[in-house]
């Protein structure tokens, strides 16, 4: 009986076949639950399952409809398995919230993965803002791995800030492009590019001329945005010039790369994770991947915090009295912003809410 | 005597000369304080300059140490003042918290500018967060347009998150770099690229071929990096098809330039004055000077209600008993980041402050 958080911890970790995926839906559908006592258990769970674990890797995938995420993820999905990996696949579709689900609507999506016992589909939560589906999906991850799924891969349309949200919970964040991305109608949206640790130009069998074409433009575009700024910049050129194999070289960093492959085809996956691969171990062993995902961590506290202070304050009655009005005033002019927000927040700790 | 919000208006708005001079550093030195008697007084003087504020040109500037910024300036300065301008530079430097300032520690900077009794130069604030101290240079501009004003220029070096804030309180934003921008040492920092109206080569004349390099190469990737998930685009096609003349033309919207100048030599600054006119024309004509504004004014009311539920958050005596152990739980994997945040935001309505 999975009636308590428990019980359903004892399922997830303790079995396995039918019966943990059973204890996993259960456990989604906690998290999920917007009910008061329910949030209570889910905590519990959560923290009863934290110990369990950080043990999987975590891998962003994004790129705009068309671009064959859903084969690229199959392909790649049945790939590992072969090799004894045990693939979750979680999806944060922002399009969701409004028109119910774009990206799992299609019930023959990666038909061949999803019937699999060693693979995992959920599809998005399918209400709430963009900063909820996105904490339901890191906790979905978090009982993923608790399960024994050691890649787990987290995919997104490029819709909103849906990118950086899943760059904000995976180890490695995957952009795919297609061969046409240096064409103006294919430009790349603003800020995505330079969250990239890898961008993967899909469909090069269509046209390999312009693959090749779109992957030299990325390259050196990614190369013009991506150090300054760096603090690790001067390290990370010591370390690029290092020879093989000295200490220097071990603490090489991770250059941004840019790959064709054909998901289609089934070309270029298993290049595509020898690279993956390598970045793990390269960021292993420089400590950034410990790093990355106790920021993440924190960050995710903080987000949570800061959405939940807005949350507070917009409900609160006094504010919600005043703040048309205000809002009207900034806008036309007639109020100083830093006035506005100085009034607004005197207003919401005047009155008990 | 300059003893009342209402007494400085009047000097502000309208006297001139020394007398004005004199009512506009009381004015700030009045924002500055952070005494709450003076807040209050603040609030009220910005509240009365504000129908005098807005009709100037709001022109942010920034590039790293040594790119010329100061002799740009200068130079432009002088420029606009012959034909007729009156000239207020701010300055924000985020640098200046920590070491007192580094932009203006040259005395000599900007010496023909800084004497011309047409122009208005005031450093940044020197203490406070970057929040803070945009703030406080937010309410200087408004103080300097309602003083007549009519180009504010607001300067920035290239460090931490201050050209978003200088961006998101100008009309048009310039990045200067240097003609070497495509080398690796010289890239570009993240996301500062893709917020420029226009990007500026300075020294071109030191080395033709690497500023024209240089242009070539930032153009492309502005290309590549500029368009899509933007609404517009669609719209911005169809404009930038439209024969010369027809209402879709002046539809048209701005598409980020890249210019070459010598601000040493002066050679280039007339160029550069025309394309800023020419932008400030489009995005009058077609709506979205007016839309910048008043999302920028929004955007800074929510900004410092954040900046007010977090400080107040922070510092409330439960959150502070309980946040060095939160943060060491989540960072070390113990507690869920969610249920941490939940639980700080339940200690803080929990209990009165």
């Amino acid at each position: 009986m999975l009636n308590s958080a428990a019980a359903i911890e004892t399922a997830i970790v303790g079995s396995s076949g039918m019966a943990q995926r059973r204890a996993i839906a259960k456990a989604i559908t906690l998290l999920e639950s917007t009910r008061a006592d329910h949030r209570t258990q889910a905590d519990e769970l959560l923290t009863a399952l934290l110990p369990h674990t950080g043990r999987s890797f975590r891998l962003g995938i994004s790129g705009v409809p068309g671009v064959g995420k859903s084969t690229f993820i199959e392909t790649l999905g049945l790939f590992l398995i072969e090799q004894g990996h045990r693939v979750a696949v979680l999806t944060i579709d922002p399009s969701s919230t409004v028109s119910g689900g774009s990206i799992l609507g299609d019930k023959t999506r990666m038909e061949r993965l999803s019937v699999h016992e060693q693979a995992y589909i959920r599809p998005s939560p399918s209400s709430g803002t963009l900063g909820g589906v996105a904490e339901k999906t890191r906790e979905a991850m978090l009982v993923c791995e608790a399960a024994g799924y050691d890649v787990v891969i987290v995919e997104t349309v490029g819709v909103g800030q849906s990118e950086t949200a899943v760059a904000g919970m995976t180890d490695m964040f995957v952009l795919m492009q297609l061969p046409n991305a240096g064409d103006d109608l294919q430009a790349i949206k603003k800020g995505v590019m330079e969250i990239a640790d890898l961008v993967v130009i899909n469909k090069a069998d269509l046209d390999r001329d312009a693959a090749t074409r779109a992957q030299a433009q990325i390259t050196s575009a990614l190369r013009l945005f991506g150090h300054h700024g760096n603090p690790a910049h001067a390290e990370m050129l010591k370390a690029a010039h290092a020879a093989p194999g000295s200490p220097e070289a071990e603490m090489r960093f991770w250059q941004p790369q840019v790959m064709q492959l054909s998901a289609l085809l089934g070309t270029g996956v298993d290049a595509f994770w020898t690279s993956v691969t390598r970045f793990r171990q390269l960021q292993t062993a420089n400590g950034r991947l410990g790093t990355r995902r106790e920021k993440q961590a924190l960050s995710w506290m903080w987000e949570r915090i800061d959405a939940g202070l807005k949350h507070a304050f917009r409900h609160h009655p006094a504010v919600r009295e005043l703040l048309p009005d205000t809002i009207a005033q900034v806008a036309a002019g007639r109020l100083p912003a830093s006035t506005a927000a100085r009034q607004l927040l005197a207003a919401q700790t005047s009155r008990a809410p």
